[in-house]
């Protein structure tokens, strides 16, 4: 039995299960039949976290309306690496671009958080959200990240959940190499079963008072990245990839080849 | 002693030593006069590979010319990692993002590379270097990476030098997981003081035949970077970030913090 080719997959947060009928968002509805130009019939993709991804086929397609039958499962609910990304908000292109490459990166949750020198106080969560869930479709996870509002450093770090572990990107004051501590973490079966998150700060840095306070607290472990300076968005996605790698599930595959005709064209 | 406030990083190709005059070019004259505003006497620094990093002070600047006066060493020219990255092209913004990344990361060389799935067969290098340039500059390394013309895979398989290693993200196919093949080639001192490359496939992926070649290329190790589909920039991204994380630079710290005003400002 071949399966039918996928045109899309889609993020759907309603119950998937065999027959059932789900609604189409008006802007997916929009995708599927003016940009794909799919037909009824047409084979798709929908997924979320809770209920795994599944076959689904285009039952009724309007403007700006539409139903999918969902058929049968392809790939079955499973565990996701629990890393937050917790960042100073950049611009508005760096800012879409990180959020998207955090998503492929399999980031849990995005916390913007307003440090002393972080110039960029605002945050357009409903466009993150939608870059969010692009990226989620086009990589082929089962989750979507949840786009937090911004924080405050300090009531951020008061309510911090005490087991959730804290890789701080410090590239001023002392801080061990985040290979080496992560080689160190993943000898610790304790470190290996934690929630982690990896933070960054903005363009102008931590402030030396933010960074000393930071490397008191029991949960955080400051991390260098070598000797070049990072943007703020390289060093998120250099700590992310670093921690998939050795905590994460860098030794899983993908389980499909994503079949989207041209997942950029956007 | 303490050192003036450097009003910016220069990346010059001159012979930088005590006492030089050097000609800036006439985009670096017209950066520093009409967009830092800066006066004769304003404190820069210079750098280059070969000379290291140069304290130097406008001597004279005018319309698109301008001279800096070389003072004293800041930072002595050192070794840097020798990892290449050999990409498939992609569009305009990513493979700008791409550049100005792969330097922040460390890159020694950009070669793109032309493979059967690639659409983007044309490289704008002008631009490029533009790109890597200031990246360099902002991040504080001496060197500035090399942008190649594009080739294709099997004229640039044909010529690769054999003692260069080549981590080849492959989303399909067998392939060991980048942390565990990172780690074991660490304990190999062979591995750790050879040249290096990562290479990336296409948005479309590397086609099954040219896989099964480069699987069998003594120099090549597959690699994979987990169960997500990354975008071609992400995964070069990645698999650049393990690499100096475990064979590179990671265990360095910046030397300065850079002083420009606002680097992300154009």
């Amino acid at each position: 039995m071949t399966e039918p080719r996928i045109a899309a997959r889609l993020y759907l947060a309603a119950e998937l299960a065999p027959g059932a009928r789900v609604d189409l968002e008006p802007g997916q509805a929009h995708h599927l039949r003016d940009v794909l130009r799919l037909k009824p019939g047409a084979a798709l993709a929908a997924f979320n976290a809770r209920d795994g991804e599944w076959l689904a086929r285009v039952d009724a397609l309007g403007r700006g309306r539409g139903r999918l039958a969902v058929e049968s499962l392809r790939r079955a609910p499973e565990p996701e690496p629990d890393i937050w990304l917790v960042f100073a908000p950049v611009k508005r292109a760096p800012i879409d671009v990180l959020a998207r490459t955090a998503t492929e990166l399999g980031c849990a949750l995005l916390q913007p958080v307003i440090t002393r020198h972080t110039r960029v106080a605002r945050v357009n969560r409903a466009r993150l959200t939608a870059n969010v869930r692009e990226a989620a479709e086009q990589c082929g996870r089962l989750s979507l990240p949840e786009v937090r509002a911004p924080r405050e450093l300090g009531p951020l770090l008061a309510d911090w959940p005490a087991e959730r572990r804290l890789l701080l990107c410090a590239e001023a004051g002392p801080a061990r190499p985040i290979g080496e501590v992560l080689a160190g973490f993943a000898a610790d079966p304790a470190a290996r079963a934690a929630p982690w998150a990896a933070m960054t700060g903005p363009e102008g840095g931590f402030a030396e008072s933010e960074l000393d306070a930071l490397g008191k607290l029991p949960f955080v472990t400051l991390v260098g990245l070598g000797p070049r300076l990072l943007r703020p968005d390289t060093a998120a996605l250099a700590a992310l990839a670093c921690w998939q790698a050795v905590l994460g599930d860098g030794g899983s595959r993908p389980a499909f080849r994503v079949s989207n005709p041209d997942p950029n064209s956007n």
